[in-house]
């Protein structure tokens, strides 16, 4: 109890985060020298070639508080960046935290957001390397750099998709746009009970019923280790990837426009979950602009050689949408009746 | 001119990233891949140990936009991360760099951040490979991680301090605390100006004449890579060192407690510069008491063997203030008329 009744302030700057950070696992031999110095020190064998990604998390911006917990979101800051070093086909090692906190925040909060992180960089064997905390006007800020390795000349780039490659996605898409339209709705629905009730309790109890998977893809997601390690296994090495986290147009417009070439991609074999398409419908959304555009799905996009066909079908969770064609043949979308819409990177507006 | 006109909404967060990213050199062989996928690629000798640190600067908390120029600050923020990897014995090699932006900021803003972040940057050799940028609710912030290589099993960590080993620091100290000071007199000048004249416009010139030196130090830190060149042109390897960013008695402090040991510095032999001395004095301060806890000098504190005191005596811009103890012994700070204080980390109550 003494414990929990600590507060912030008591402990400063260094002593929240040796607090935060002491006796942190560590999972791989790459690590020499964690948290408690000027740097990181890390080792990585001659045949590697290291992998660097960074990302700012800003509440009001990414997050919500009212409906994200701590924990939740300590999960998700890092298996966003893992996600990244996934899609260049390399393994996560490292990662540093940073923190910016508001005087709102107490130890308890912190230990929860670590909680977070740490089970998410066990799940994928990450070491926490640094952790920084400093003091914020408002709000919590997270920066998180994710620091990986990957074979010496294996690195999947963005650039190198060839006409006839064919386009893979890992799991389904869209399920995290509809879980944050879920909370955003049932956080307006309390909103205007609470508005409604004048100052007086409300006994507000949120509507997720059946909706579990959608609210989880939205909370938790999970960067695909999984499909790297078949990728691997099968001998497959991609022509181009990326993680889908701003949506599969806008990803799919990278990989075009890196590789210099276009794309065809069938509405109808985009893979969507059940309730994905149910939620869309009582929201009287189309479901296929929320899997093109939605985004935060941290699924993987990927293009391989025509020949890798038969081995692709072997995969686990991966489907084939389409292929890569000439810069000139243009980025289309064909409907299941056949219509081709060109593929814009926000908000999809023909079939709005 | 069309180009100044263009603002940050039109770009788009994408463009905005390519606009301020397009071009930058490559000055080391280790980047592989720079800005422009999901993680940049780094390729380092197989004789190299890979340091990594990562700093969160907060408008409001770590900088203020009142007086301190972006071009300043851009140069300061990559600054402070390179001093870290100095403060290893290391190399910086690259920088990530994302920014959050309210709607305050404007493409040439922007610009202006950037010039001085590459400023930095060339003249250390340091690559810019990551440039994420995102809107916030309010305020600037800036979160760096800084790349850098070190001789394998040549990284200085903080707890390598001996008992008779010398303390050494490089160029003089409290400089930038007091420099500090002074933007934030003018600052009060000014807003006290401003209140009396009632919203009349007033012709305000901050007087910062014969101080150039110490705003200097507060607006354009320099970090020590050439303290690091000479103790390595010398076969001098530390037993300890740190950057000075937090204060000399908050890093000793953490030198002795990492290492398990006590020490005795002598105030006659922290090294001071003229305007430092002359301006502690006008604002009534203790000029010793600025040098220890003042932060922000990003000088170097260093421990060596005593075997190399001839060697550190040929050094240019080095000072040694003292020497390591036991840890039985205290820390202790030696005042010209041989009274002992023990160092404290946050203001130095006794000479106050």
């Amino acid at each position: 109890m003494a414990e929990q009744e600590k507060d912030i302030k008591d402990l400063g700057e260094f002593g929240l985060i040796h607090h935060l950070t002491d006796q942190l696992p560590i999972h791989n031999p790459s690590t020499i020298k964690g948290v408690g110095d000027d740097c990181a020190v890390l080792k990585f064998d001659a045949d590697k070639e290291v992998l660097v990604t960074t990302d700012l998390l800003l509440e009001g911006i990414h997050f919500d508080l009212t409906y994200v917990p701590l924990r939740h979101l300590g999960y998700k800051s890092a298996m966003v960046n893992i996600s990244d070093v996934y899609a260049m086909g390399g393994t996560p090692r490292q990662i540093t935290v940073s923190l910016g906190l508001s005087k709102r925040f107490t130890l308890a909060d912190m230990e929860e957001f670590y909680d977070g992180l740490r089970l998410a960089c066990d799940a994928h064997n990450v070491d926490i390397v640094g952790g920084d905390t400093t003091s914020s006007l408002t709000g919590l800020m997270i920066s998180i750099t994710c620091i990986g390795d990957v074979e010496r000349g294996k690195a999947i780039y963005r650039s190198g998709a060839k006409p006839t490659d064919l386009i893979c996605v890992s799991g389904n898409l869209g399920a995290a746009y509809l879980g944050l339209q879920l909370f955003e709705r049932e956080k307006e629905v309390f909103y205007s009970q609470q508005a409604e009730a004048k100052g007086q309790p409300i006994d507000f109890q949120p509507d997720f019923s059946g909706r579990e998977y959608l609210l989880e893809r939205q909370l938790k997601p999970e960067a695909r280790g999984d499909i790297v390690r078949q990728l691997r296994q099968l001998g497959i090495q991609p022509t181009a990837m990326m993680d889908i986290s701003d949506g599969l147009s806008s990803e799919l417009l990278h990989i075009c426009e890196d590789s210099h070439c276009g794309c065809r991609v069938y509405e109808e074999h985009i893979p969507l979950d059940y309730q994905t398409a149910a939620q869309a419908e009582e929201f009287n959304l189309n479901v296929i602009t929320c899997a093109l555009n939605g985004g935060e799905d941290y699924e993987l996009l990927f293009t391989v050689p025509l020949a890798d066909k038969e081995k692709v079908e072997t995969m686990d969770d991966v489907k084939m949408i389409g292929y890569i064609t000439d810069a000139d043949d243009g980025k289309l979308l064909i409907t299941r009746d056949g219509a081709q819409f060109d593929i814009k990177a926000q908000g999809w507006n023909h079939l709005k």
